[in-house]
């Protein structure tokens, strides 16, 4: 039975998913590089520091890693004082970090070879639900690893058991594909509202009760672009980093994701214009920009045509 | 009051929708062209036929206008036999069909001139909902019309007056460019799931909870794609009509929407290949055919990189 987790990765997510294991009687042991803050703020809640993940390996039952991609996982698995260093076998290692199937099955190989454990844990559902304890969690591992992995993960939120490890990972890309291409529907959808005159708060509700109704329309754009701020939410730079990932592997199995692609081009083009820190609806900017020159020379058209 | 309503366009909406009508208490009558088939399964309910809109015109308090295109308005309204000839001053006109934004100013200026009062009610929410009498319905006109029109609308669904005349329309082609792009979205991200052999009925289940929640994915596709039938549903060249719509009034303003401009290729592209009467999740046909072949190739790809 797991009674001491050690976690890696205190960000936005991070810091929220540790303070659900302690309050859930996990005792939590974090080992930081960057987030000495989130640590610090932690502490008060009971949570611990290890000097290292190898510090973690000895000391815990579970390791839980949310970090941002799979290069920043490898560190934390096999670097000098990283994980394997220190590991046991019968160690269970949880990645909730969003990264490549590929990469997670490889990680997963290589710690059997070690006797430890390893599933993919990626999670849907943002900031606010990481701290209601409330996030959707897509597992890919063995049914013994996911079995003794729920407990942690339920403290957390709700834990989808979905096939061998990298199953999870897969699944949490089809999120991403599909929350990518929608936040895009929803700006193009909205802009012309706003273009034709319409009150946007009105139009939201209409069509929450219509077919183009969704949870970014409904739930995501009122606390982000709607309400004027970018800041929290979900950095447009990770969403690309998922969107690399998927097309990686899109292109492994000759699969076309036309509009995938796009998506990908035109957030990364916002990335280029210095917003891939904003939230991802930051994609909408691009669109009032436009709007305003389009504004300028609009009359100018409508004239010519009379 | 509106006692007597006359009905044009019995398709797959509109038969339901006269129905709602007729069960709502309404008198009746329909003038039909192509639907004869459908007005026979209406008069044993109490519908009555009308030589032509002129008739109807002639009969009624108010004509409900329920056809494919701007076009097939302006027959109704304007041909030789058409509702103006017929009008009286007061008549209350209703054009339910999604139609271009300009196309209905255009209409409802004209039917100004004759005393005809004109408001914008297109629908969202598929024969289903039809049937049951609880469509979205976004309304443009006058206040004075809309409080005219309200009680035969609630016969047929949920009315939201969203403006003037005109204004209807642009927030159901809202709702179009969403579906659309949020349709393709689906399919990409669930292709993506079923190469990595995932179970698609478990994904569905998943995402629900997750951000990439929508209606489309939880409604829409296990009726259609999902179910393995394309019959039914939204017809995939309505879309594109309606897509043309929207593309036409941005381009107007300059408004670029490089989503929704790709969408409208690919379905496009699919009804070429023959497909523009089946459901628009017929899309997803795209992506299977490439599977089959990528399939093949990927055993190839995969022992050449070993």
């Amino acid at each position: 039975m797991i009674e001491r987790v050690g976690f890696v990765g205190l960000g936005a997510m991070g810091e929220a998913m540790a303070r659900s294991l302690r309050k859930a009687g996990f005792g939590v042991t974090a080992s930081v590089h960057r987030r000495r803050a989130a640590l610090e703020r932690l502490r008060p809640d009971g949570i611990t520091e290890a000097a290292d993940p190898a510090q973690l390996a000895r000391d815990c039952d579970a390791i839980v890693i949310c970090v941002p991609d799979a290069p920043d996982v490898e560190a934390v698995l096999f670097a000098p004082r990283g994980v394997a260093t220190g590991a046991r076998r019968g160690l269970l290692v949880i990645d909730m970090s969003t990264i490549s199937p590929v990469a997670s099955r490889r990680f997963g190989e290589r710690l059997g070879e070690l006797g430890v454990e390893f599933i993919d844990a990626p999670v849907s559902g943002g900031p606010a639900r990481a701290r209601d304890g409330t996030l959707t969690i897509m597992v890919g591992g063995s049914a013994a690893s996911f079995a003794r992995a729920e407990p942690v993960l339920r403290a957390m939120g709700r834990p989808h058991h979905l096939g061998p490890v990298g199953m999870g990972e897969t699944v949490k890309l089809v999120n991403q594909i599909i929350i990518a291409n929608v936040m895009i529907a929803n700006v193009e959808g909205l802009v012309f509202a706003q273009r034709a005159g319409a009150d946007l708060g009105t139009v939201r509700e209409v069509l929450a009760s219509a077919t183009a109704s969704n949870y970014l329309l409904a739930e995501w754009l009122p606390k982000t672009w709607l309400a004027g701020s970018f800041q929290g939410g979900f950095a447009l730079d990770l969403l690309r980093k998922d969107l690399a990932a998927a097309l990686d592997a899109a292109r492994a199995t000759n699969l076309p994701m036309p509009a995938t692609g796009l998506a990908y081009q035109l957030y990364t083009t916002r990335s280029a214009e210095g917003d891939g820190a904003l939230d991802y609806s930051a994609i909408a900017k691009a669109y009032e920009w436009n709007g305003d020159t389009a504004a300028a020379s609009d009359g100018r058209q409508e004239s010519g045509r009379q």
